[in-house]
């Protein structure tokens, strides 16, 4: 990650499952958002990527949190449409909210958003922050300590708390008074 | 634990290992504690406390994160003592200092800072903020997620950067000229 | 299974990937057939019944053991096609040879050959002896163990060897003469 | 293994857990035996070995094998005597018969078991068949399907039956009159 952040791109979707309304990056301002890029049919998404995010939505289910997934397909695309897509996630239980990513440019198989993100493939993660920075990338298999970590310290900058953690001690201003005059 | 933080008790220690000298909880302030307490014949401690433990080294090796052993004998004193418990580090590879909690009072085969903790068994995690509050604790097998969070936000009420997060975007403050007039 | 083995029912088949030839069952006699019944699109399948299977086949390379896929698709049909399959077998990097159950009878979901071994579901595992006979059905995530030692034992019934044992001592015939008069 | 068998050594112990009487292999006879070597703190025992070793008892418990730990000490003895290693198998819940490997000639660390049977390391597992034959021996972590399907064969071999496999049907003698004269 560059050491400045940018604003992370919004997306570019044509069909979503798990929500009655499309969902756009904006609206999601003032929450994490993890964005998980993956294809239904890519064995580290399988094996890894949609476990962790499933993982990821239970761990913070009271959290400003949200759980996004965006379904990248840049191969096989005739076998991995909207249809197969719908029982992929019925089948495995995937209850957060999945976007199409849209098509690229003619002759282009990479889909839009993935991209504007740089994703160089299938799974990754993008973590956004409250105000809609992108500030992590992760491309591959990245441990539960690595991504939870991350979000953990994204929910605090926004003064979120987390499950199981007791809430930071207030501090008296510097220069407050105190007591009574 | 209580929505009032309260300082996290001194530990009372008689040997340590991995360390050159004994170590306060004191000495470590301005960091995040992890205190990972255990016994070097529990099956949850070897097969998930102590790998976690070991990750969580391995992850935050780059923060300002201490994982600090505490070998917290309750029962089985006589097969678990210094001899038996510098094996157990060396075979299992455990390179975080490990002090052994020093004994109750006499009859109570309960340790003296595993009684201060209020540990229920092992293995047990207690974490405690750079200024020296307990934040959480958790008995069992808690999983990365729920331990990587909490580390994470620790880290980052303290100002301190994770491995792989950008930074948070300075903002400006309010009020401020941000321009010319 | 009953406690008298039935011969086992022939496949009925309309296409296999990853063999030159369609297979019959018969062209496989004198051989241990590991019958492994599973959808492209079922999580019990991808995350246990394949991994096993490709052990098995890893496990009994030497040894005169034949692991067969059968795609017995009775549920989704329209996404689960032949297309469909063939890229899962590539980027789950199954090698070993798998047919695709022809379908039932009109109105009927369920495959021939599926209805013809009685499996409940999938992942199934129907064990075959050389002779050709139905010695052991599995539904669901049988362990390695017990689907291992009965590999095993239908291999050292035809007198096959396994990698890694010794061969048995020849025993001297009742009745030879063993030495000298 | 060489390619002729010989015969497993008989054992050589100070001290048994989990049975009332000691064991000898003599007395197993009939039995397939899996003799399982391990030291209490030897990680590759406690992550692998045991596990593998209380799956292998779980598994056969219907069929004429027996598994059987042999405590062979070879370092650090003074901390892994017989009251350690009791506590281990309680905490452990190691219910197979467990013997202490007798010490070996003076200045030799490998006890007399772990050298008649040439085992180089914990943990390892020998196979001795039901007449008395060793049959495999395993180094470090060999997998399930490996150790199951050699376990399997050698039952086979003793006539015995395994759970969960139909029997073999019985073959005419040839030769023998079939039907009426």
């Amino acid at each position: 990650m560059p050491n400045t952040p940018q604003p992370a791109p919004e997306w570019h979707t044509t069909q979503w499952f798990n929500t009655d309304t499309p969902l756009t990056l904006e609206s999601l301002r003032g929450n994490v958002v993890v964005l998980h890029a993956f294809q239904m049919l890519c064995p580290g998404c399988v094996l890894h990527g949609i476990p962790q995010a499933q993982r990821l939505a239970e761990t913070f289910a009271g959290a400003p949190v949200k759980i996004i997934g965006l379904h990248t397909v840049f191969e096989h695309h005739q076998v991995m449409g909207p249809e197969a897509l719908k029982v992929f996630l019925f089948e495995y239980r995937v209850r957060f909210p999945v976007g199409i990513d849209a098509p690229g440019d003619a002759g282009d198989p990479m889909p839009r958003t993935m991209k504007a993100y740089g994703f160089r493939g299938t799974p990754s993660i993008a973590l956004i922050d409250a105000a809609g920075m992108l500030r992590a990338k992760y491309f591959g298999m990245p441990d539960d300590l690595t991504v939870g970590s991350a979000v953990g310290a994204l929910v605090t900058e926004m003064e979120g708390s987390l499950p199981g953690l007791s809430p930071r001690p207030r501090r008296e201003k510097a220069g407050a008074p105190s007591g009574n005059a």
